[in-house]
């Protein structure tokens, strides 16, 4: 069996392996690391960083997208001011700016309430349920059979899990199949924004220096967690009390060195770390390119659509910033690779694994890597197609039309059979994003949006096109083209009613039947596109399953060969709790550069050009050159930025940065530009992770923001008062 | 007097001063700095470098624009690519493209001749010649007066000197008018271009790398100076010989490495070290915005004005190359301006200076700092005018007529009377910019700078108007306008007949009186301008005149104050040969980034996108991947580029770098960009010159392009024949 020869591999305990630095650890893997991590200088025992019910790992939490830790008894929580951003936006105003300003809680009933989706996740066990789902499983079943029965055991333990209340359960997949583990975590539900510097702090350099070292941003925000009192996850209510952690994270205003270990617990997204070759040439010749050009696209429509239009690109701000950053991470992930040469390197490594698995009888492992194969080629038929549906999301009438008339179909299934997103526990969050949706929306934008993917869907080559569109578009005539498109929209937008909140709520309550009887132009449209959705969702399933038999069974041959080589292998980064370690260390990301692993307050002075995203707030200027630093100073100023070779991803973001005691001394929230393409292949002489300094944290709020009475809280003695 | 109170000065032997690496200093003046000298390092008597008919001194030359040096007994020639640039272009045509392929001459046979106006200047004497030029002046001159009894004098002392024939001979005026040198050179008129790499080599990272450190380009190329049989400079002939000079720099193959002491000997052109405070203020908040402003424009406007034509696009490449640097290099004023608080700290200083003065009975010196004010005040209120008028030499039609006319007005004079510029001796360079303008010169694009030149002229407030432009341009009409503007210039250009070479030439033959008589409408246009273009010349003459009472006043007395605190002054710079001494060392540009001192072949493959300006040639990408980099390998690759904190400024390109024995170790060709703004204010922490290695010169010559005849000549053994 596939799995049970990896967990085997997983569970054993080599005292060497090749990745020095690399790897995003599964907690239970960590004693089988000891030696490693012991070398590179850890001062706890492994055991106790695997038990996820004692200190460290139960002060670790999750927002869902970014990762974050409990700082106090009294249920404080520290995050990225990115992470918090959210709440901070939604309780600012033109009167009370708080992302301009930063907001300080003086007192528990200071504190503000999150954004209404805004949960605190407490993980409070991770189980293995491999044999439970893979019992479904036979060699007979098609990919649409094998994919059925995994979601089938998935919702069914899932259900099982969240059945008493006040637990958000997640089946999180390994190894692309090869082990599945169900993750319980306490959903707290009222959570409340405590503190957050000015974003002249907490986002200083912004979009210009996201991705960059050096940097000098104050990337920090505080929340607090309340439950009922009863101590159960409770709805915002002034009768909530603080939750109070089993622990929380003990600050070290020491910080760290150069040279010093480190290591950082969270909950990275996705890495591609075990991609096969294709699949690295396809990234670097297809996908990056095709999406710079895509993104790059957007950006420009959005930006000629709201020229002049101020109300408009506010709110499209957040889809800018997204597209913005994508492109970034997309044209780093290229210049990664035009650094090392990835496909050479795959291409080899792969040709010493087949070699070694046909020499030791591995065929399950080379059935499963050409399995891969066959749904690389059937992937690459329709990607074109793929990467516009995928656009679409960015048309607000599209989506909620889509989601409605989803939610509708699938409410007539029994919940557990319902598709995934639109069940029972996920109605909430569909109704949220079509309250807030006029928040984002702004019909010149959405039309244009849409006469440019649909466009391009219909100029598709025809192996690619979906004739549901095509008909759409053409209506009455032979064939669909953009003078038809652009009559259709000029028509559908002043008619759709779906860009009216009370609008989408209504049909939010409605049935299947109602919504198949109106003439709303943009239901009509999502009619009659969604029986070509959901066969191409169908299509992917079909392959989804079909790629559980073939990559868990490539996987295995891949980690029974490392462990030939005496080497451990861990999963690539799916949303789950992981720990990666490695050394506060600079790095030269050029010939003749070299880049420190700690900056301090002379950059900020340096960098401070008066204009967003480089003022610096008069006050913090002042703090700065009044060149008193107190308990936080080294060399005569305050480090306020490090890097640090260790393995994170998107979804790190808040992650504590630990010293070798498992004390708190700093959060990360960034890469280097330099480590975009370690996503796909490990580079450790460039891949760095970039934090805040717990000085520089510490710094701020004392002797900037005076925020005193939480340094207490949190055991550390104020400087500045 | 207050020239004798300078020459003491500057004679003074003074054991320390606050300038460790600061200073451009005049030869003469080494030996009173010899302890500076001795303690960064040099192995050499500094009375030695002040005698310019020793080693190394007799070595180093000028190209006019540029320094070179000899480095063989056959008067072999090195300077930098970019200064030997128009020769490689003279002799390029589309089917030999030198720029592209490089040039190797196998034998003397093979030398190309330079482009017509390249000479080579041997100095062999600097004479002060300050009391000379001083006897004309008295304190009862009007400006004018002054300005015309120094210009007499300085062009008779330039006459005698010349008269013998063979000689160029200058007057360089020192500290604004407290010193005057002239300076003998020999004038070698048959150059001829024995070896340049490919611009792949010699211009990698093109205008993307320029002012940038790190840096990786082969900026080197090679001449060789031949004269008459009878020793004597020749115009270009078969008959001619090398010519073999007094010495030749000795190559020393080991180069430098971090901390060593290095010295540049060449001839920069132009800093501003001693302006007041408000002339820096003024640069800072009018000079460079408004150049940056209106290059901004000139730029776009040739872009437009050359789309889709790539003829006209190549025949202002050269413009557009100058604008562009000179573009970077305001940007970079400014942006070295916001690290230092120039205008602060030379108004401390200033203060400083004129409270000592008050209490040092320097009287003069006050009167002259406030003769600066009362100039500065002047200049500000044509300054939008000036720089109009500056601009207006970007046309060519406007430039030809000019110089036409001017110089008939000239030739009516005895030559010594003529104004500079249009002296007999000046002729030949007249004529070869009168004959090659169709190789710069495009209708259109003319056409739209004098739209755009003329345009703001009429367009400046009446206090800085010109009438003469505005009635060319009103005509008959009351007021001129831009669609009056335009109408005269859709007439201008088909008309005119200056667009053709032969009639060009015609008029460099003519006199006044033809001149004056011809209706081709830019010589119409020049005659309506002349009288205010030469009552604006008076204007400024006068000033200057002015000026050379105040400044060296004032300078005198900055020179007593600096003699005070025991400190040496050096001139600005100011074309004459100049000695910068230092170290090489790496620098820290901003917080956490630190640059080393050299860069290697790594670089090259790191830039190399295959794209100008980054496209390295197979050849030397073969060259490096193969690893063998005999006698000039350092840690297994080869030093590229280096960077040392020497004081040098333009004109300084091609400079020899020496080691402490006054060894050829490198070649200046840069400064980096963080050292712009140190033309005013020097900052010993930024400022780095930037070389070639001698390594990778021989490399270069030896690995890739095979120039061993030369390597043997230069006394280098080759390791790859």
């Amino acid at each position: 069996m596939t799995r049970l020869k990896l967990s085997f591999a997983l569970l054993m305990g080599v005292a060497t392996h090749a990745f020095a630095v690399e790897g995003m650890w599964q907690p239970h893997q960590l004693p089988a690391i000891e030696a490693d991590l012991q070398r590179a200088g850890i001062d706890v025992d492994p055991k106790e960083l695997a038990d996820l019910t004692r200190y460290p790992m139960n002060a670790v939490i999750s927002l869902g997208f970014c990762t974050a830790s409990f700082v106090s008894p009294m249920g404080l929580v520290v995050t990225n001011h990115h992470c918090a951003y959210g709440s901070i936006q939604f309780n600012s105003s033109a009167e009370r700016n708080l992302l301009r300003d930063g907001f300080l809680a003086r007192t528990l009933g200071e504190e503000l309430a999150g954004e209404p989706t805004l949960r605190v996740y407490v993980t409070e066990s991770i189980t293995e349920v491999s044999d439970q789902v893979m019992a479904a499983l036979n060699p007979e079943q098609s990919g649409n059979e094998r994919y059925a029965a995994i979601d089938a055991r998935e919702k069914a333990l899932v259900a099982e899990c969240e059945a008493p209340g006040g637990y958000r359960c997640d089946v999180y997949v390994f190894h692309g199949g090869a082990q599945y583990f169900l993750v319980k975590q306490m959903e707290i539900r009222d959570v409340r924004l405590v503190y957050a510097p000015a974003s002249a702090i907490g986002d200083f350099g912004g979009d210009v220096d996201n991705w960059i070292w050096p940097r000098h941003t104050g990337d920090f925000a505080f929340y607090r967690a309340y439950v009922g009192p009863d101590g159960k996850p409770a709805d915002f209510s002034q009768a909530n009390v603080p939750y109070r952690p089993k622990s929380h994270l003990k600050l070290q205003p020491a910080g760290l060195k150069p040279g010093d270990f480190a290591m950082i617990v969270g909950y990275p997204g996705r890495t591609n770390r075990y991609r096969w070759s294709a699949e690295v040439a396809d990234a670097i010749s297809w996908q990056y390119p095709r999406q710079i050009e895509r993104h790059g696209r957007l950006l420009a429509l959005i930006d000629e659509q709201t020229q002049g239009r101020a109300d408009a690109a506010i709110k499209y701000a957040s889809s800018v910033a997204s597209l913005n950053n994508g492109l970034k991470n997309f044209q780093g992930n290229l210049d990664g690779f035009a650094k090392i040469d990835a496909v050479a390197t795959k291409t080899a490594e792969e040709r010493q694994i087949l070699k070694w698995a046909k020499a030791h009888d591995q065929a399950a492992g080379i059935d499963g890597f050409n399995g891969l194969k066959e749904l690389l080629a059937e992937t690459r038929a329709t990607r074109d197609r793929d990467l516009l549906l995928q656009l679409l999301g960015y048309s607000g009438m599209y989506t909620s039309a889509r989601d409605l008339y989803r939610l509708a179909i699938e409410r007539e299934k029994p919940d557990v059979e319902r598709e995934s997103g639109y069940q029972v526990r996920d109605e909430p969050r569909l109704q949220g994003r079509l309250l807030q949706l006029d928040r984002r929306f702004d019909p010149q934008v959405d039309r244009a949006l849409l006469q440019y993917v649909l466009g391009d869907l219909i100029a598709l080559p025809a192996e690619q096109r979906i004739a549901a569109v095509d008909r759409w578009v053409a209506g009455d005539a032979a064939e669909p083209t953009p003078e038809l498109l652009a009559a259709r929209l000029d028509a559908f937008y002043p008619q759709t009613r779906l860009s009216v909140s009370e609008e989408r709520m209504k049909w939010f309550k409605s049935d299947r039947k109602a919504i198949e009887a109106s003439d709303d132009p943009a239901l009509v449209l999502i009619r009659a596109l969604m029986p070509s959705l959901l066969e191409i969702e169908r299509q992917t399933q079909d392959r989804q399953g079909r790629e559980t038999r073939y990559r868990p069974a490539w996987m295995a041959t891949r980690i029974a060969y490392a462990e030939a080589q005496g080497k451990q292998i861990y999963a690539d980064a799916n949303s789950s709790l992981r720990v990666t370690f490695g050394t506060v260390q600079g790095y030269g990301p050029s010939d003749a550069v070299s880049y420190k692993a700690f900056t301090d307050l002379n950059g900020i002075l340096e960098k401070h050009t008066g204009t967003d995203p480089f003022d610096a707030t008069a006050k913090q200027l002042e703090a700065i050159r009044a060149g008193e630093f107190g308990p936080y100073a080294v060399d005569g100023t305050v480090p306020v930025n490090l890097v640090a070779d260790l393995d994170i991803t998107g979804g790190n973001s808040g992650s504590p940065i630990l010293n070798a005691r498992a004390e708190l001394v700093g959060l990360a929230f960034d890469m280097s530009y330099e480590s975009i393409a370690s996503g796909w292949l490990f580079n450790p002489a460039l891949t760095r992770a970039i934090g805040v300094d717990v000085r520089y944290l510490l710094w701020v709020m004392d002797a900037v923001d005076g925020a005193h009475p939480l340094l207490e809280e949190m055991g550390v003695k104020p400087a500045f008062e």
